[in-house]
Parts: C-alpha cells; structure tokens; sequence
C-alpha cells in the first residue's frame, strides 16, 4: 500500500498564488515562504491608467530590499528574506492586513484635493492615515471608528501599525536626506506572521509607493523622482527610478576610494 | 456738532447675512440674534439634485423648534430662541464650526457607499464622524488628525462636540422611539457663541439632516420618513415630512383626552 523511500520529497512546481497590479507571488517548497516577482507593469488612479515602465520591476525590487534590510536593522520586522534573482525577492508568507497605512510629510496627491490643503505644505507632525485596501472601492480614506467597526485590525494591531509607520518614517526620512532625497510621503502594507502572527511590514518601499523629490532641483515638476512623472505623464520616468536606485544604493557601497590606493 | 435724542435708535431693516442651500439668515437690530428663514428648496448628492418640497421650510422649522427645546430642557446648549412667525426662527448669531459632526446608529448613506458596509448594519456603538462642511470639495470625510491639520477646530472643541453628539443621540433616540420611529443617522452643526465663544448647537434637525424609519414599516422604501425620498425619487414626499410632524407634536401635546370629559 505505502511505498516508502529515502529520497527526499519532490520540489512542488511554483503555483501562482496572487497577481496584483505590480507583483506576482508564487508558492515555494516552504509554505512559509513565498516567492515575489517585480513587475514593469504600472498602473495610477486605481488602475484606470495603465502603463509600463521598463526595467521598473528589477529597480522597485533592489530599492524595496535595500530599505527593507536598512529598516531590519533599526529593529523593524519586515516580510524580507533575500532576492535569489534581479526582480525576485523571497518573503515570509503573511497574512495581509487589508489597510494601507500612508504617512505624510508634506502635502501632496489625494489629501490635498479632498481637503483642499496646498500641495507642498510641510506637515509638522507627520500624519498617519489609513485606506481600506479595496479596489473596487477606490481605497476609500478609513477613521479609527470605521475601520474597528469593518473588522480590519484590532485596536493593538493598528497601535502597532501606527508606532511602526512612525519609526519607519524616521529611518527612511533619515536615509533619503543622505540620498538628497525629500521624502515626502510612503504607503506601507503589514501582514501578520504566518508563523506567530506578529505584525510584519510587507509589500514593497519604491518610487511606486513613495513620492519622493530631488533635494537639489526646485522646479516642481522638474524634481520628481517617482509614480507621480507616469501618473501626470511628466515624461522620463526611467530615469527618475535609476535615478532613486542609484542613490540609495550607493549609500550601501562604502566610502569611495580616494583613487591611490590608501585609505 | 452732536445731536441728543431720547428717541430709541431707529431700527435697522433686516438684511440678508447668508443664504444657504436650506435656509436664509437675516439680521435683526440684536446684533446677537438672527433671523432664520427655512426654504422649501430641497437640494441632494451636494446640491446636483435640486427641487422643491411644498411647505417644507414650516414643518423643518416647527420640527427642529420642538426637538431644539427637547435637547435645551436636556443640558444641550442650542442656538434656538423663538419662532416669531412659521418658518422663521430666531436664533443667537454664532460663529459656524465648519465640521458636519454625524452620528451613525445604523449604516446608510455614504458609509454604506464608501465602506462597502451593508445598509440596515446595526452599528453598536453609535458612530461620531466629521466631515468638512465645503460644497467645493463635496464635504469629504475627515479625520480627526486631517481636522486638526487643517485648524477646523480645537481638541477641546472636538472632545465637546464628540460628547454632545453622543448626548443628543441618545435623547432624540429616545424621544423618536415615543414616535415611533427610528433613527437611522443625523447631522448636527455647531456654532460658537458670539457672547462668549462657547459651543451651541446650531443649524436644524430635521428630515432634511436625518435619516428617520418608520418603525411600523418592514419595507424598506416605504418605511424611509426623510429627505431620501426626494434623493432617490421615492415620491411621497411631502406626506412623510407632515408623518414626522405630526408625530414629533403629538409628543408635545400632552396625554389624549378619553373623550368623556374624565381624566
């Protein structure tokens, strides 16, 4: 009846598990890890613009492991494992919780035309704000009150979703001025642990999901590094994301030679 | 150079302050009491509808009179002083929070549309929600952080109001089920005193800012006694506004005589 064997068992093939609009996640051997692959595919306005940004894909996936591992180390737990291949990253399988938590630095996008506040007006306390992660809903703006009253976390999820949004927003802010980089706001995604249920960040951290300007560049248009230069057809948008790549990542290479050989 | 008289100060013609979508503010020669003229004119979906409801402005204003002297006689503060002739009401002049404070007992509405949440939910907890009072943007949504951000009022004020609304909500919930009706959600405004900068209650309530059921109903367009049947072209209008009405100073009226002269 039972054929018993010393080999190990079989890989199962990758099952696609979930598309999104800007990754795919695939089964791995381990059920709790999943495997996460960087699209070129943009879409803004709640997918009713639709493009692709070549080579997007491969930059969102080095720029998002980088900050992942900068956030790992000032002790925030993230999704994270490692990227087997350009565009591919490894996570922990999550359970994901249905919020987009956005913070603000300055004023910008959808706050500024529901509320009518100046785009660019510096935010003293940055804000926290929660989305319902619904696209046939249009990720509608949620309070406290409806979003408990919708089930979506309880009041110890979103207190630690709150206080992580904050000290992430310190970290990055810290990492972007050495990049010259204003940031000026980020949307985050959190899942809970497959393993203990313990909140961690998921997702990704790139110029698809933060909107970031160049510090040296005054024009407000001219100094867009990220999604807005496709939402507004701004035009070289290649080039803002290698632009962001390649100053966060030189932030990771060490001190440049001085060019004779001594330190 | 100066001319003495004995004669009282001539008074000054009423002039119009400010005309809204439902009512029309006067002057009077108190320079702390206005004049407040309900309009038959009804308007929806941030005035995209309009049209006209026949003898609505003197059934708002005897039904707002009435539960205005209800909340007064129960420590609410309201800006109510007298009728002097139907329709019109006289008011202390205040300055208008611009917040439409809502208090949410069962799901309807926008909730519904924004949240997906199904109309007729039960909200156990009375939901307290804040919304921009700005026809421009279409009286978004607020929170409490965006509120704050934009100097729309003080914590102080907002813990008030909060609590004011929860105290209102639970005295005409209260007095509607004497009516036989249930009360679905409402919006309140409030004003800050001209005389001493403290909170009132101010603008109307009425079938233009509540949601009210008839509680003998089970269908759920016939039950509906408010302003959503004029939004959603349920016809009768005019006979649900005199319904509530009629139902709201029955309260008033003292106990039913017996008929036969006893008590």
């Amino acid at each position: 009846m039972f054929q018993q064997s010393n080999r190990p068992p079989a890989s199962q093939p990758p099952q696609k598990l979930y598309e999104g609009k800007a990754k795919i996640l695939y089964t791995t051997d381990d059920p709790l890890v999943l495997l996460s692959h960087f699209k070129d595919d943009a879409t803004a306005f709640n997918a009713q613009k639709r493009g692709r940004i070549e080579g997007k894909g491969t930059i969102n996936c080095r720029i998002s492991a980088a900050l992942f591992e900068l956030l790992e180390a000032n002790g925030v737990p993230t999704h994270f494992i490692d990227c087997p291949e350009a565009g591919q990253m490894r996570v922990r399988a999550v359970a994901i919780v249905p919020i987009e938590v956005v913070v603000r630095n300055i004023a910008a996008g959808s706050l500024c035309r529901q509320t009518g506040i100046p785009a660019g007006t510096v935010i003293p306390d940055p804000l926290v704000e929660y989305y319902y992660k619904n696209d046939d809903l249009g990720d509608p703006l949620l309070t406290r009150d409806r979003l408990f009253l919708m089930n979506l976390a309880t009041p110890q999820q979103l207190d630690r979703m709150h206080s992580l949004a904050l000290q992430i927003n310190r970290v990055l802010q810290e990492f972007f001025t050495r990049c010259n980089i204003t940031l000026v706001d980020f949307k985050l995604e959190f899942g809970c642990d497959r393993r203990d249920g313990s909140l961690l960040l998921a997702d990704e951290i790139s110029p698809d999901t933060c909107r970031l300007w160049d510090s040296d560049r005054a024009d407000p248009q001219a100094r867009i590094l990220d999604k807005d230069r496709f939402r507004h057809d701004l035009g070289n948008i290649e080039a803002a994301y290698e632009q962001v790549q390649a100053r966060v990542l030189a932030q990771f290479a060490g001190p440049p030679s001085d060019g004779n050989g001594t330190n």
